[in-house]
């Protein structure tokens, strides 16, 4: 959606607050009078909340001094407003890591739209509680990997190494790319927000384990996959995206595993590309998200 | 799909029974023998359980004894196969007896796919625990209405006056068409099978009331609804069809509401029409559904 | 998505402008200015055009002084910004003139959606090229009916009777409800932009007439509606929106047809909704529809 | 849906003729009569033509001889019946030769289907006009590479280089995934029925170069993909499978690009797998797919 130009820089802000008149009167007049030219805008007032959201991109002179002042200004709108904002460079990629286990088509489909340029990250590191020969036929391209197995004795210990990946490569998004391993509360709190799961089901149907087995005993016409956000809240995260597909009563268990495979691994990409491109707000347990 | 001619009876078979080689070869030349030539096939065979399904639709003489015959056919190969069957005369309307409560919007659309001729179906009466001036603006075309009032203490009464209903009117189908009050467990077993009902959520989630309000709070970004047939476990009934609308942070759970309607109406007429069409068997906690 | 209240008057406008810095800022200043509370806003860029078009819901004091000082307001950036505007009042219903042939599964759709208040309009006529008892099964609460048959040489003077009826009633909005009659390029040129058509395939496939039998011929496996703006070219007006369903090999035209008026009338109830929402702007052969 | 055991050998056999009573009955019980179980049935009476088309899925002794008597079998009723038919041994992986161009979504996908043996396919070759090196980031497998180069002068020498690896490897499908080059009306017919592309639009709308820049320049507001059979009449072959996803007006030609590749893969995949389940039955300008 955005055409970089060599000469300026581009910014996504979001942020929230109490809604009351003349919120995008103030943002809009602060972000010219520093040179910004906006070049999108959605905001959302959630009546019942009476709080309101907004996500504004801008390109701007690409001067440290000037986005100095934009933080300035954001910080200024913040006492006055009550804002909570959010600013990311658009033309920094997010370093990501990625956690596994042995089905891969997640993974597999997030590197290949990495490697083709369809989503602008920096994949930073793969941990799987599988060893290095179970990927053998994929080429991470050079991306560090990391085995990091796992047993109920040892979640905090392998948690807290994940972690020491996370600080030491700077890690800003974790994508569990269908990572089969329950969370700790404090591994999901640590988390929280900076984390995308995707979940094999059309939730709130079908939580926990063997979803795709769930549903073909309860015999529903469509399945589906869910992304969200991880919180300490397993399975409840805020949904940022879902999509289903058509089954029928002759689609056994591992034809659902097929089919959902497809649905996995479009809805997982489709959450990231939205979390990248600073599309998403955490609103309580619901994710807003602006798409156009 | 069918082509009717006026010298030619047509009919819709249904069965299952535990498989084994032969079903399909016995019946089709049962079939031949008779005359009958077979318009539509279509058979399941359910591996966990080792149990075969058919539907098969043909034409044959227009004259009751050859379909004396049939039925003798079928009962013959009842004993060798332990074959369950049911047939039917697809140019025979099926007796429909609608259940509605306030919301109109599903009843309005069957009757309008009826008088349209979409739905080849015999309406032989409308009850609501709502009085008739609640539907002062739907033509009703002289199908009886009955306005059962209901509470907590006499719902066994007002289903026995709709059970009375069914009896007077010779009803094969009941539509829960957005009826509002739950069936007691008597009643649910009375109308078993033969009683469709559209619950407003995509099943198994959010069962219960207000589904739809459930789906905003937990900020779903689809919302849809499920046509099943009625048993004894609440929302709980095998699933005849299915569908979803995407939805977004905007919409407001009256707008859910609003895109309901439209998921609705259509998930329940299409499950209607497989039913009429003999294409559905209930096969334990689901529901298989020829549909090609 | 908006909720009145008795002491606020509530406006839709939308504005499209050579972009350039400072728009967002200038109109939503303005609107501050005036005591506007702005609850919906959404902009597009479109790079290719340097083109800017934006919506903004607001309310504001419900006083027609006030509201003269918005026209004037926008009035004054358009000649510094160039800015082409409309601004609408949410809380005023649109007058809507019908023109509908024999089938009438669009028309029916509509006036239920208006019955139960889903729909804001205020219906001021219905025209058909076919009498009054083709209809004999509508209740139209007294929307008055007008017949105008046409041949090919009584075309000019037919559609003069439409006009006639457009500014006797003030008709604001004219919806082609499967009208089968094409219009003459003065008729089309003379509705431009007021005037929304559905067309029964997914547009550009299947121009022309019969889109259901050429679907069939083609073996498509997936049909669609296509609702567009009435411009003087024949089916390439700019579309407002578009649905599918799937079919398979075993539908016959009939089927097709079936099919097709589920698709066609959540199609069109659709597109008259973002219009009368104001959320549609014609851009060149497209339409923009803000809708989130 | 198919659960081989060591003992048994799998078959599907379709087959066509004209309609008449009798012909599910006599195939049926032939294969009976040679020991063969039914496990999938589904038939179509293409009315206008009074065409019958069937296929059968049975297991059967795994011995040559009962296969021998299989296909003498279906000889004969050809004779009778003036069958058509065509008989598969679904244990038998068919070679499949994949023709490329610089984009390569569509082939790294099925390759990903194969390696994790989604696809049961025996991949013989990857031809491209593109040098190797174009294709520097995936693994191959082994699979050989062919690089073809070709320009308007040499076609017919690079058209006769693929028949040369299609009869050196005994090629039973050739999947153009995305080659953009266009076959000699020669080269079509000769591959006529046993090669399937995808196009990437929804036909017929969009024939012809650049589909995604066509889509954006008529404003739609879905795009699609199309697997077909080739047949000498480009873009018109009979369609396998089609799929769609919702756009709007904020997406460049650049988004559609990006979403089309999803719905590419996705669609070439699934008439992939109809083509090697043997699932299909070309049938004039149009393709039957048995897919439940």
């Amino acid at each position: 959606m955005i055409c970089p130009s060599s000469t300026r820089a581009f910014f996504a802000v979001t942020f929230s607050c109490h809604n009351r008149p003349g919120i995008v009167a103030a943002v809009s007049t602060r972000l010219f009078d520093l040179g910004a030219n906006i070049i999108e805008a959605q905001q959302f007032d959630e009546t019942a909340s009476t709080q309101f959201f907004m996500r504004i991109v801008f390109d701007i002179a690409d001067a440290p001094a000037v986005q100095e002042q934009v933080r300035t200004a954001l910080e200024s709108l913040s006492e006055i407003f009550g804002l909570r904002w959010s600013l990311v460079d658009l033309r920094k990629r997010p370093k990501v890591l990625f956690l596994v286990s042995r089905f891969d088509h997640c993974l597999v489909d997030l590197l290949y739209r990495w490697r083709i340029d369809e989503l602008p990250i920096d994949p930073v590191g793969i941990i799987s509680n599988h060893p290095a020969e179970t990927y053998a036929n994929i080429d991470f391209h050079g991306i560090p990997f990391h085995y990091f197995p796992v047993t109920k004795d040892t979640k905090a210990e392998q948690e807290r190494k994940i972690r020491d990946v996370m600080v030491a490569t700077g890690t800003q998004l974790v994508v569990l790319a269908r990572y089969m391993q329950i969370l700790s509360n404090e591994m999901a709190a640590y988390l929280s927000g900076n984390c995308i799961n995707i979940h094999h089901s059309f939730l709130p149907g079908f939580k926990g384990a063997r979803p795709y087995h769930q549903a073909f005993e309860r015999g529903v016409k469509l399945i589906g996959a869910t992304a969200h956000y991880v919180t300490s809240d397993l399975d409840e995260g805020p949904i940022i995206e879902q999509d289903v597909e058509r089954i029928s009563h002759i689609d056994t268990p591992d034809d659902l595993i097929r089919k959902g495979r497809d649905i996995e691994r479009r809805v997982l990409a489709r959450a990231v590309r939205y979390h990248i491109e600073h599309r998403t707000v955490m609103n309580g347990n619901k994710t807003i998200v602006f798409v156009s």
